[in-house]
Protein backbone atom coordinates (compact mmCIF):
# COMPACT_ATOMS: atom_id res chain seq x y z
CA UNK A 1 0.00 0.00 0.00
CA UNK A 2 1.39 3.40 -0.98
CA UNK A 3 2.56 5.57 2.20
CA UNK A 4 0.33 8.33 3.14
CA UNK A 5 2.42 11.96 3.29
CA UNK A 6 0.82 14.93 5.12
CA UNK A 7 2.49 18.37 5.59
CA UNK A 8 1.87 19.65 8.53
CA UNK A 9 2.23 23.37 9.52
CA UNK A 10 3.74 23.86 12.65
CA UNK A 11 4.36 26.68 14.98
CA UNK A 12 5.40 25.43 18.08
CA UNK A 13 2.25 25.82 19.66
CA UNK A 14 -0.26 24.14 20.83
CA UNK A 15 -2.38 23.76 18.36
CA UNK A 16 -0.31 22.86 15.87
CA UNK A 17 1.66 20.16 18.04
CA UNK A 18 -2.08 18.45 18.79
CA UNK A 19 -2.33 18.67 14.80
CA UNK A 20 0.64 16.59 14.26
CA UNK A 21 -0.03 14.20 16.74
CA UNK A 22 -3.44 13.57 15.26
CA UNK A 23 -2.04 13.46 12.03
CA UNK A 24 0.13 10.54 13.30
CA UNK A 25 -2.67 8.58 14.80
CA UNK A 26 -4.58 9.16 11.13
CA UNK A 27 -1.31 7.42 9.65
CA UNK A 28 0.41 10.02 8.10
CA UNK A 29 3.97 10.05 7.08
CA UNK A 30 4.25 13.96 8.15
CA UNK A 31 6.53 16.75 6.67
CA UNK A 32 6.94 19.49 9.13
CA UNK A 33 6.22 22.92 8.15
CA UNK A 34 7.39 25.81 9.89
CA UNK A 35 7.60 29.88 8.83
CA UNK A 36 9.97 32.60 9.91
CA UNK A 37 7.80 35.88 8.75
CA UNK A 38 9.16 38.14 10.98
CA UNK A 39 7.34 37.20 14.15
CA UNK A 40 8.76 38.97 17.13
CA UNK A 41 7.69 35.57 19.18
CA UNK A 42 10.60 33.49 17.15
CA UNK A 43 10.76 31.55 20.44
CA UNK A 44 7.99 29.43 18.90
CA UNK A 45 10.33 28.68 15.72
CA UNK A 46 12.41 26.94 18.49
CA UNK A 47 9.34 25.36 19.77
CA UNK A 48 8.37 23.84 16.84
CA UNK A 49 11.82 22.28 16.42
CA UNK A 50 11.62 20.68 19.63
CA UNK A 51 7.86 19.21 18.86
CA UNK A 52 8.62 18.18 15.46
CA UNK A 53 12.18 16.12 16.91
CA UNK A 54 9.45 14.87 20.02
CA UNK A 55 7.17 13.54 17.30
CA UNK A 56 9.85 12.12 14.87
CA UNK A 57 9.12 13.91 11.63
CA UNK A 58 9.87 12.53 8.32
CA UNK A 59 11.51 15.93 8.04
CA UNK A 60 10.67 19.85 9.15
CA UNK A 61 11.45 23.16 6.97
CA UNK A 62 11.76 26.25 8.09
CA UNK A 63 10.89 28.70 5.53
CA UNK A 64 11.90 32.30 5.49
CA UNK A 65 9.20 34.68 4.49
CA UNK A 66 9.60 38.62 4.77
CA UNK A 67 5.65 39.70 5.83
CA UNK A 68 7.19 41.84 8.27
CA UNK A 69 8.56 43.73 4.97
CA UNK A 70 4.92 44.38 4.32
CA UNK A 71 3.89 45.74 7.66
CA UNK A 72 0.63 45.81 9.46
CA UNK A 73 0.25 43.70 12.13
CA UNK A 74 1.44 44.34 15.70
CA UNK A 75 3.35 40.36 14.97
CA UNK A 76 5.52 41.71 12.74
CA UNK A 77 6.25 45.72 14.35
CA UNK A 78 6.50 47.55 16.93
CA UNK A 79 2.86 48.36 17.56
CA UNK A 80 1.91 46.85 21.27
CA UNK A 81 0.26 43.79 21.80
CA UNK A 82 -3.06 43.82 23.08
CA UNK A 83 -3.22 42.36 26.66
CA UNK A 84 -5.93 41.30 29.38
CA UNK A 85 -9.00 41.52 27.20
CA UNK A 86 -11.90 39.87 28.03
CA UNK A 87 -13.66 37.50 25.63
CA UNK A 88 -15.95 40.22 24.62
CA UNK A 89 -13.05 41.98 23.20
CA UNK A 90 -11.19 39.08 21.68
CA UNK A 91 -14.35 38.07 19.95
CA UNK A 92 -15.63 41.70 18.36
CA UNK A 93 -13.50 42.44 15.00
CA UNK A 94 -10.02 41.16 13.98
CA UNK A 95 -7.46 42.41 16.37
CA UNK A 96 -4.16 44.11 15.55
CA UNK A 97 -2.28 40.78 15.62
CA UNK A 98 -4.08 39.90 12.67
CA UNK A 99 -1.02 39.13 10.01
CA UNK A 100 -2.24 40.21 6.35
CA UNK A 101 -3.05 37.28 4.23
CA UNK A 102 -1.32 35.07 6.78
CA UNK A 103 -2.55 31.41 6.57
CA UNK A 104 -3.12 32.16 2.70
CA UNK A 105 0.76 32.59 2.58
CA UNK A 106 1.32 29.64 4.66
CA UNK A 107 -0.93 26.75 3.05
CA UNK A 108 0.49 28.40 -0.69
CA UNK A 109 4.05 27.30 0.73
CA UNK A 110 2.40 24.11 2.38
CA UNK A 111 0.58 23.66 -0.91
CA UNK A 112 4.16 23.80 -2.69
CA UNK A 113 6.09 21.49 -0.14
CA UNK A 114 3.27 18.78 -0.52
CA UNK A 115 3.80 18.96 -4.18
CA UNK A 116 7.23 18.24 -4.49
CA UNK A 117 6.91 15.73 -1.60
CA UNK A 118 4.40 13.76 -3.32
CA UNK A 119 1.83 14.53 -0.39
CA UNK A 120 -2.20 15.57 -1.52
CA UNK A 121 -2.61 16.49 2.55
CA UNK A 122 -2.20 19.38 4.24
CA UNK A 123 -2.85 19.99 8.37
CA UNK A 124 -3.41 23.08 9.74
CA UNK A 125 -4.41 23.92 13.29
CA UNK A 126 -6.81 26.55 13.06
CA UNK A 127 -9.27 27.16 14.81
CA UNK A 128 -13.04 28.73 14.28
CA UNK A 129 -14.19 28.92 17.94
CA UNK A 130 -11.49 30.46 20.12
CA UNK A 131 -9.96 31.99 17.06
CA UNK A 132 -9.99 35.94 18.32
CA UNK A 133 -11.20 36.98 15.01
CA UNK A 134 -9.00 35.90 12.34
CA UNK A 135 -11.17 35.53 9.27
CA UNK A 136 -8.50 33.41 7.54
CA UNK A 137 -9.75 30.67 10.22
CA UNK A 138 -12.92 30.28 9.03
CA UNK A 139 -14.39 26.98 7.82
CA UNK A 140 -15.52 28.63 4.35
CA UNK A 141 -11.91 30.44 4.00
CA UNK A 142 -10.32 26.78 4.23
CA UNK A 143 -13.02 25.30 1.38
CA UNK A 144 -12.45 27.66 -0.86
CA UNK A 145 -8.62 27.49 -0.54
CA UNK A 146 -9.33 23.82 -1.03
CA UNK A 147 -11.18 23.96 -4.00
CA UNK A 148 -8.40 26.62 -5.36
CA UNK A 149 -5.62 24.31 -4.46
CA UNK A 150 -6.98 21.41 -6.52
CA UNK A 151 -7.06 24.03 -9.63
CA UNK A 152 -3.57 25.22 -8.63
CA UNK A 153 -1.33 22.04 -9.16
CA UNK A 154 -0.61 19.21 -10.95
CA UNK A 155 -1.79 16.75 -7.96
CA UNK A 156 -5.20 18.74 -8.51
CA UNK A 157 -5.45 18.73 -12.36
CA UNK A 158 -3.99 15.08 -13.91
CA UNK A 159 -5.84 12.80 -11.77
CA UNK A 160 -3.99 11.08 -8.28
CA UNK A 161 -5.35 12.01 -5.24
CA UNK A 162 -7.07 15.29 -4.74
CA UNK A 163 -5.48 18.05 -2.32
CA UNK A 164 -7.04 17.68 1.18
CA UNK A 165 -6.55 20.27 4.00
CA UNK A 166 -7.42 18.90 6.94
CA UNK A 167 -8.04 21.20 10.10
CA UNK A 168 -8.79 18.50 13.29
CA UNK A 169 -8.97 21.90 15.24
CA UNK A 170 -11.67 23.80 13.88
CA UNK A 171 -14.94 23.15 16.16
CA UNK A 172 -12.86 22.27 19.17
CA UNK A 173 -12.06 24.32 22.53
CA UNK A 174 -9.24 25.07 24.16
CA UNK A 175 -9.99 22.80 26.78
CA UNK A 176 -10.92 19.74 24.07
CA UNK A 177 -7.78 20.53 21.72
CA UNK A 178 -5.57 20.10 25.53
CA UNK A 179 -7.42 16.72 26.30
CA UNK A 180 -7.26 15.45 22.45
CA UNK A 181 -3.26 16.37 23.15
CA UNK A 182 -2.92 14.28 26.57
CA UNK A 183 -4.73 11.68 24.34
CA UNK A 184 -2.33 11.39 22.14
CA UNK A 185 0.91 11.78 24.10
CA UNK A 186 1.63 15.33 23.12
CA UNK A 187 4.13 16.85 25.24
CA UNK A 188 2.61 20.26 25.70
CA UNK A 189 6.04 21.30 28.44
CA UNK A 190 7.99 21.77 24.81
CA UNK A 191 5.75 24.23 23.23
CA UNK A 192 5.21 28.34 23.06
CA UNK A 193 2.30 30.25 22.20
CA UNK A 194 2.82 33.84 23.78
CA UNK A 195 2.97 36.43 21.21
CA UNK A 196 4.93 38.71 23.86
CA UNK A 197 7.35 36.69 25.78
CA UNK A 198 10.10 37.89 28.44
CA UNK A 199 13.75 38.09 26.66
CA UNK A 200 14.20 34.24 28.55
CA UNK A 201 11.75 32.83 26.79
CA UNK A 202 9.14 32.74 29.40
CA UNK A 203 5.28 33.55 28.10
CA UNK A 204 3.79 37.11 29.42
CA UNK A 205 0.11 35.84 30.61
CA UNK A 206 -1.67 38.48 29.49
CA UNK A 207 -1.59 38.53 25.60
CA UNK A 208 -4.96 36.87 23.89
CA UNK A 209 -2.87 33.78 23.09
CA UNK A 210 -1.79 33.18 26.93
CA UNK A 211 -5.13 33.72 28.24
CA UNK A 212 -6.96 31.33 25.73
CA UNK A 213 -4.04 28.85 26.54
CA UNK A 214 -4.42 28.86 30.43
CA UNK A 215 -8.56 29.03 30.18
CA UNK A 216 -7.65 26.03 28.17
CA UNK A 217 -5.68 23.89 30.40
CA UNK A 218 -7.88 25.24 33.43
CA UNK A 219 -11.31 24.03 31.80
CA UNK A 220 -9.52 20.73 30.88
CA UNK A 221 -8.77 20.29 34.45
CA UNK A 222 -4.60 20.11 33.54
CA UNK A 223 -1.80 21.63 34.81
CA UNK A 224 -0.41 23.96 32.29
CA UNK A 225 3.27 22.81 31.99
CA UNK A 226 5.29 25.99 30.66
CA UNK A 227 6.52 29.01 32.42
CA UNK A 228 4.59 32.52 32.57
CA UNK A 229 5.82 35.57 33.81
CA UNK A 230 3.03 36.00 35.87
CA UNK B 1 -12.02 60.76 -5.00
CA UNK B 2 -10.15 57.99 -3.32
CA UNK B 3 -7.12 57.03 -4.50
CA UNK B 4 -7.18 53.92 -6.83
CA UNK B 5 -4.18 51.57 -5.87
CA UNK B 6 -3.00 47.96 -7.35
CA UNK B 7 -0.33 45.57 -6.71
CA UNK B 8 0.88 44.69 -9.87
CA UNK B 9 3.15 41.09 -10.18
CA UNK B 10 6.10 42.06 -12.21
CA UNK B 11 8.38 39.21 -13.70
CA UNK B 12 10.21 41.48 -15.96
CA UNK B 13 9.20 39.73 -18.72
CA UNK B 14 6.56 41.07 -21.84
CA UNK B 15 3.65 40.21 -20.23
CA UNK B 16 3.92 41.46 -16.74
CA UNK B 17 4.98 44.92 -18.46
CA UNK B 18 2.16 44.90 -20.48
CA UNK B 19 0.15 44.50 -17.29
CA UNK B 20 1.64 47.05 -15.72
CA UNK B 21 1.01 49.84 -18.39
CA UNK B 22 -2.68 48.31 -18.68
CA UNK B 23 -3.14 49.10 -15.13
CA UNK B 24 -1.80 52.76 -15.06
CA UNK B 25 -4.07 53.17 -18.27
CA UNK B 26 -6.83 51.91 -16.01
CA UNK B 27 -6.04 54.88 -13.21
CA UNK B 28 -4.56 53.03 -11.13
CA UNK B 29 -1.43 54.37 -8.92
CA UNK B 30 0.39 51.07 -9.09
CA UNK B 31 2.57 49.44 -6.52
CA UNK B 32 5.00 46.55 -8.18
CA UNK B 33 6.34 43.32 -6.38
CA UNK B 34 8.56 40.48 -8.15
CA UNK B 35 10.01 37.74 -6.40
CA UNK B 36 13.73 35.71 -6.04
CA UNK B 37 12.77 32.68 -6.01
CA UNK B 38 15.35 30.71 -6.59
CA UNK B 39 15.10 30.79 -10.37
CA UNK B 40 17.69 30.19 -12.96
CA UNK B 41 16.84 33.08 -15.25
CA UNK B 42 17.50 36.48 -12.22
CA UNK B 43 17.94 38.30 -15.44
CA UNK B 44 14.33 39.22 -14.92
CA UNK B 45 14.85 40.52 -11.74
CA UNK B 46 17.31 43.58 -13.19
CA UNK B 47 14.76 43.50 -15.78
CA UNK B 48 11.94 43.88 -13.28
CA UNK B 49 13.60 46.98 -11.97
CA UNK B 50 13.90 48.48 -15.03
CA UNK B 51 10.91 48.02 -16.14
CA UNK B 52 9.16 49.56 -12.76
CA UNK B 53 11.75 52.41 -13.19
CA UNK B 54 10.90 53.55 -16.84
CA UNK B 55 6.71 52.72 -15.65
CA UNK B 56 6.93 55.40 -12.92
CA UNK B 57 5.74 52.59 -10.21
CA UNK B 58 4.62 53.93 -6.50
CA UNK B 59 6.94 51.22 -5.02
CA UNK B 60 8.47 48.14 -6.18
CA UNK B 61 9.38 45.45 -3.37
CA UNK B 62 11.36 42.43 -4.56
CA UNK B 63 10.56 39.70 -2.08
CA UNK B 64 12.86 36.51 -1.19
CA UNK B 65 11.33 33.40 -1.04
CA UNK B 66 12.87 29.90 -1.26
CA UNK B 67 10.82 27.78 -3.58
CA UNK B 68 13.93 26.54 -4.72
CA UNK B 69 14.86 24.39 -1.06
CA UNK B 70 11.31 22.69 -2.41
CA UNK B 71 13.12 21.44 -5.52
CA UNK B 72 10.39 20.11 -7.97
CA UNK B 73 10.95 22.07 -10.92
CA UNK B 74 13.45 22.42 -13.83
CA UNK B 75 13.55 26.53 -13.54
CA UNK B 76 14.92 26.10 -9.58
CA UNK B 77 16.89 22.76 -10.25
CA UNK B 78 19.82 21.84 -12.55
CA UNK B 79 17.23 19.86 -14.30
CA UNK B 80 17.41 21.17 -18.12
CA UNK B 81 15.20 23.73 -19.76
CA UNK B 82 13.42 21.98 -22.54
CA UNK B 83 14.91 23.79 -25.71
CA UNK B 84 13.21 23.70 -29.24
CA UNK B 85 9.86 22.11 -28.41
CA UNK B 86 6.94 22.90 -30.90
CA UNK B 87 3.78 24.24 -30.30
CA UNK B 88 2.01 20.17 -29.81
CA UNK B 89 4.95 19.49 -27.05
CA UNK B 90 4.32 22.67 -25.74
CA UNK B 91 0.57 22.13 -25.50
CA UNK B 92 0.60 18.51 -23.95
CA UNK B 93 0.71 18.54 -19.96
CA UNK B 94 2.56 20.48 -17.60
CA UNK B 95 6.29 21.02 -18.27
CA UNK B 96 9.50 20.60 -16.48
CA UNK B 97 9.50 24.03 -16.31
CA UNK B 98 5.94 24.16 -13.96
CA UNK B 99 7.77 25.52 -10.52
CA UNK B 100 4.85 24.25 -7.57
CA UNK B 101 2.22 26.23 -6.54
CA UNK B 102 4.02 29.00 -8.10
CA UNK B 103 1.21 31.45 -8.57
CA UNK B 104 -0.75 30.97 -5.73
CA UNK B 105 2.55 31.26 -3.73
CA UNK B 106 2.82 34.35 -5.33
CA UNK B 107 -0.67 35.95 -5.47
CA UNK B 108 -1.18 35.10 -1.57
CA UNK B 109 1.99 37.45 -0.56
CA UNK B 110 0.78 39.75 -3.72
CA UNK B 111 -2.61 39.59 -1.43
CA UNK B 112 -0.83 40.32 1.81
CA UNK B 113 1.11 43.24 0.30
CA UNK B 114 -2.03 44.16 -1.36
CA UNK B 115 -3.83 44.27 1.92
CA UNK B 116 -0.96 46.89 4.38
CA UNK B 117 -1.06 49.32 1.13
CA UNK B 118 -5.19 49.54 0.97
CA UNK B 119 -5.41 48.03 -2.44
CA UNK B 120 -8.00 45.88 -3.23
CA UNK B 121 -6.68 45.07 -6.81
CA UNK B 122 -4.16 42.85 -8.01
CA UNK B 123 -3.13 42.88 -11.24
CA UNK B 124 -1.17 39.57 -13.20
CA UNK B 125 -0.02 38.59 -16.72
CA UNK B 126 -0.91 35.42 -16.57
CA UNK B 127 -2.19 33.75 -20.42
CA UNK B 128 -4.38 30.51 -20.81
CA UNK B 129 -3.80 30.82 -24.08
CA UNK B 130 -0.13 30.88 -25.18
CA UNK B 131 0.31 29.09 -21.67
CA UNK B 132 2.43 26.36 -22.04
CA UNK B 133 -0.03 23.82 -19.72
CA UNK B 134 0.38 25.75 -16.78
CA UNK B 135 -2.88 24.67 -14.63
CA UNK B 136 -2.28 27.98 -12.63
CA UNK B 137 -2.78 30.50 -15.47
CA UNK B 138 -6.49 29.06 -15.84
CA UNK B 139 -9.12 31.34 -15.41
CA UNK B 140 -11.06 28.64 -13.55
CA UNK B 141 -8.07 28.90 -11.51
CA UNK B 142 -7.59 33.02 -10.76
CA UNK B 143 -11.53 32.86 -9.99
CA UNK B 144 -11.56 30.19 -7.15
CA UNK B 145 -7.95 32.70 -6.04
CA UNK B 146 -10.11 35.72 -5.91
CA UNK B 147 -13.15 33.84 -4.11
CA UNK B 148 -10.80 32.49 -1.20
CA UNK B 149 -8.86 35.87 -0.90
CA UNK B 150 -11.76 37.45 -0.31
CA UNK B 151 -12.87 35.18 1.99
CA UNK B 152 -8.86 35.50 3.78
CA UNK B 153 -8.92 39.27 4.61
CA UNK B 154 -9.78 42.19 6.37
CA UNK B 155 -10.49 43.72 3.08
CA UNK B 156 -13.03 40.79 2.04
CA UNK B 157 -14.75 40.56 5.17
CA UNK B 158 -15.04 43.56 6.97
CA UNK B 159 -16.79 45.56 3.98
CA UNK B 160 -15.19 48.36 1.71
CA UNK B 161 -13.63 47.20 -1.76
CA UNK B 162 -13.91 43.46 -2.38
CA UNK B 163 -10.16 41.84 -3.89
CA UNK B 164 -10.41 41.69 -7.08
CA UNK B 165 -7.68 39.77 -9.27
CA UNK B 166 -7.07 41.56 -13.02
CA UNK B 167 -6.07 39.70 -15.73
CA UNK B 168 -6.37 41.60 -18.46
CA UNK B 169 -3.94 38.97 -20.71
CA UNK B 170 -5.85 35.82 -20.26
CA UNK B 171 -7.19 35.35 -23.33
CA UNK B 172 -5.08 37.32 -25.57
CA UNK B 173 -2.73 35.69 -28.19
CA UNK B 174 1.40 36.71 -27.73
CA UNK B 175 1.13 38.49 -31.04
CA UNK B 176 -1.96 40.85 -29.22
CA UNK B 177 -0.30 41.37 -26.17
CA UNK B 178 2.81 42.65 -28.07
CA UNK B 179 0.80 44.51 -30.19
CA UNK B 180 -1.08 45.90 -26.86
CA UNK B 181 2.27 46.87 -24.95
CA UNK B 182 3.12 49.21 -28.49
CA UNK B 183 0.03 50.67 -28.18
CA UNK B 184 0.71 51.42 -24.75
CA UNK B 185 4.11 52.37 -24.99
CA UNK B 186 5.45 49.77 -23.26
CA UNK B 187 9.91 49.59 -24.01
CA UNK B 188 10.45 46.18 -24.60
CA UNK B 189 13.82 46.64 -24.77
CA UNK B 190 13.71 46.60 -20.86
CA UNK B 191 12.08 42.85 -20.70
CA UNK B 192 13.42 39.38 -20.30
CA UNK B 193 11.83 36.15 -20.91
CA UNK B 194 14.38 33.66 -21.10
CA UNK B 195 14.34 30.73 -19.22
CA UNK B 196 17.96 30.03 -19.74
CA UNK B 197 19.78 32.77 -20.82
CA UNK B 198 23.71 33.35 -21.52
CA UNK B 199 26.22 34.47 -18.49
CA UNK B 200 25.69 37.76 -20.30
CA UNK B 201 22.18 37.95 -19.66
CA UNK B 202 21.36 37.16 -23.62
CA UNK B 203 18.05 35.43 -24.23
CA UNK B 204 18.83 32.13 -25.64
CA UNK B 205 16.22 31.78 -28.32
CA UNK B 206 15.13 28.11 -28.09
CA UNK B 207 13.46 27.67 -24.76
CA UNK B 208 9.55 28.06 -24.54
CA UNK B 209 9.51 31.82 -23.08
CA UNK B 210 11.85 32.89 -26.49
CA UNK B 211 10.06 30.65 -28.86
CA UNK B 212 6.87 32.04 -27.67
CA UNK B 213 8.60 35.67 -27.64
CA UNK B 214 9.67 35.52 -30.83
CA UNK B 215 6.59 33.72 -32.33
CA UNK B 216 4.47 36.81 -30.79
CA UNK B 217 6.46 39.93 -32.44
CA UNK B 218 6.83 38.20 -35.89
CA UNK B 219 2.77 37.65 -35.79
CA UNK B 220 2.44 41.30 -34.78
CA UNK B 221 5.04 42.00 -37.59
CA UNK B 222 7.12 44.05 -34.79
CA UNK B 223 10.50 43.69 -34.29
CA UNK B 224 11.72 42.21 -30.83
CA UNK B 225 14.13 44.62 -29.35
CA UNK B 226 16.33 42.24 -27.26
CA UNK B 227 19.42 40.24 -28.13
CA UNK B 228 19.28 36.34 -28.85
CA UNK B 229 22.48 33.82 -28.57
CA UNK B 230 20.85 32.33 -31.83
Amino acid sequence: MAEKRAVVLLSGGLDSATCLAWARREGFVCDAISFRYGQRHQFELAAAARVAESQAVSSHRIVDIDLAAFGGSALTTDAPVPKDRDETAMSSGIPSTYVPARNTVFLSLALAFAETRGAADIVIGVNALDYSGYPDCRPEYIEAFERMANLATRMGTEGGRAVKIHTPLIRLTKARIVALGRELGVDYSLTHSCYDPAADGRACGHCDACLLRKKGFAEAGLADPIAYVT
